[in-house]
């Protein structure tokens, strides 16, 4: 069966160009970046090359650039490393965070001897960040460090990362705000001073590039506590040889997102509306429609149908689609997102996402259309003979 | 000009058959284990063989496999994850550890609220931890936290890692006893059981595997808490989308260490031989000749021949060999083994580390002779012209 794969917010596949880049570095240029001899210096130029292009995708200096082993990791580096640098205090954070910035922060209020107090920004019905909400919050509470996603890995909706930055900056000049952009690189732009933040996280396996790379990128005077210590490397704030094959893959996939950035966000969009179009026909909701959202993503409800049950007949149909947040176990078969949204329950497990990549094409929309349509009238047919 | 590859504690090639296992899951297989749909969970079909093969190479259950994106973080792990989930107490680790143990308890005990106490257990002038010296130290000061390298990464010296372990259980139930083995899977018989720890370190790219997978191997009754939050992969114990063909190349070398250990030993072991017959020759000191060694590992020094540039010298003619430990960026030039082995630091600078591999053979031991022998001679020759 084709496999129609419809979940690019949760992985992508490398890109030919990207994997063409990476293997010689498997079995050729194998070296350690850290051996003086020349398979170890030849290393070193491909990370600075890499570095130099994933600087060059955001807009900063390579320097500015921490290579980490994922997203997760880069979050947690934030997180963490920046609250052992700085007094504690208050931690802004939205309550449609993933977990991997929930988490870390939840763990930094637990610690003994640790006084952070985390507030979770709430969001309106459309999934955005309530703005004027989070500065009255921030009136009362001096916010030490703050993070905010770009855009969201359930609904795509586009946060105003810069308003918020600007309000805690203007707070309190020693705040730190971060910015989790994974889901937005390659699909709007992700510009780092634009966004006014201190530091901001991207992931290679997002954008086509491969699973084991991604960067904390931080502003110069942004001071940090590294997560893994050792031979010091990545400035010392990151230890830990470094993954050539990916970190070059992870350059090559950023310079390529930021190039077929407008064509893909055209591309995608097209069948997005398709998509939606046809979906609500269907009777379904589509969640954040009303607002700013990443091209590539529909996060709908189909009343009746559950979630979870839609993705494993589609899965059968040859669809590969999401229900919920693909990269959370912690709480299967509930979004926080849509309970922040303030969803109702029965409908948020009626919530299935899809998300575009560049392969995607209009026809595999069309199947995919009348493959849901089988599938709800078919599902709807038996609960109206049982009930 | 043909490269001689001569620095495998520092990495490895990767292998062609992990690397062909490997392949599919770039551009085929490439979903995220954690999606329900097919793609996923072939995703986590192929994290779940190589967790059984990482645990059958040494001997455990694939429960007690934590993968980790490298042997640093996986010792970071270890040494933050288990004091933060005790009573801060005494830590006892090597003076010899990879900076990925030395910085983090660095770190540990320099964290404000905490009370840990860093001891570092002293080496004999082979390179040996004095077994003895640790049991009167642990007899006045309880441990709470060990960790002894099996194989130190630049002598090559085995450390008696199961004793260390008996005498501080037997000094304390509670302790955790930790072991970065990374250097010994595939050189030496590498048997959790056996070493009697709590957890153990191990390496992908040490053994023909890929950079980017680790593991930390625990006891089940081993409390630890996570160095990276979010999504709950890993029992909880390490978030992040696992990086799914870094993992399975990892499971695959790993199978293969195990399988080919016997006869890559004998190899290693006969070019290791030649090759220190002609050091000798040459008058040079071998580091911890008298004592157990991994057999892949010569540590030498030839008095008057500063290791930096016999390094560089032996670059240009083709071989790629190591000066002090080659993951370490922290003090270049100095080795902090060779001054726990008490080397007269004049001696130390002359340091070089030839770490062979299954690939490397007798003709290259030769010609590496050779070109040594030449280097020599005439730096010899350069220096008793100018003084």
């Amino acid at each position: 069966m084709t496999l129609n794969y419809f979940d690019h917010n949760a992985t992508t596949r490398v890109d030919d160009a990207v994997i063409e880049a990476m293997l010689p570095f498997f079995q050729q240029e194998y070296g350690n970046a850290s051996s003086r001899h020349a398979l170890g210096t030849a290393a070193r130029r491909a990370i600075d090359k890499a570095r130099e292009q994933v600087a060059a995708a955001v807009g900063v200096q390579p320097v500015q650039v921490i290579f980490t082993s994922g997203g997760s990791e880069a979050n947690n580096l934030f997180i963490r490393g920046a609250a052992d640098s700085m007094r504690s205090g208050h931690l802004f954070i939205s309550a449609i965070e993933h977990p991997c910035v929930l988490k870390p922060v939840q763990a930094l209020t637990h610690r003994t001897g640790e006084h952070w107090t985390a507030h979770l920004m709430a969001v309106n019905q459309s999934g955005q960040i309530d703005v004027n909400r989070a500065q009255e919050e921030m009136r009362t509470q001096e916010p030490g460090l703050v993070s905010v996603m770009l855009a969201n890995n359930e609904t795509g909706v586009i946060q105003d990362v810069a308003a918020i930055a600007a309000i805690a900056r203007e707070r309190n000049d020693d705040t730190y705000v971060h910015t989790d952009a994974v889901q937005g690189l390659g699909k709007i732009p992700v510009d780092f001073s634009a966004l006014n933040v201190h530091a901001m996280t991207l992931s290679a396996h997002k954008i086509y590039g491969p699973k084991g790379a991604a960067a904390l990128v931080v502003d110069k005077r942004l001071l940090l506590k590294p997560l893994i210590y050792g031979g010091g490397h990545e400035n010392g704030m990151r230890s830990g040889t470094e993954n050539v094959p990916a970190i070059v893959g992870f350059g090559k996939a950023s310079e390529l997102a930021v190039a077929r950035r407008v064509e893909n966000a055209q591309h995608v969009t097209q069948l997005r509306d398709r998509l939606e179009r046809g979906l609500v026909e269907m009777g379904a909701v589509i969640f954040g429609a009303a607002v700013e959202r990443i091209p590539n993503t529909t996060y709908f409800a189909l009343p009746d149908v559950e979630g979870d049950t839609l993705v494993v007949k589609l899965d059968k149909a040859g669809f590969a689609v999401a229900s919920g947040a693909a990269c959370s176990s912690v709480n299967p078969g509930q979004s926080h997102v849509l309970d922040a949204m303030q969803v109702d329950p029965i409908l948020a497990r009626c919530a299935v996402r899809v998300s575009f990549g560049s392969s995607n094409t209009i026809a595999q929309v069309e199947v995919f259309l009348a493959a849901t349509k089988e599938i709800v009238d078919t599902l709807r047919n038996i609960s109206s003979l049982t009930f």
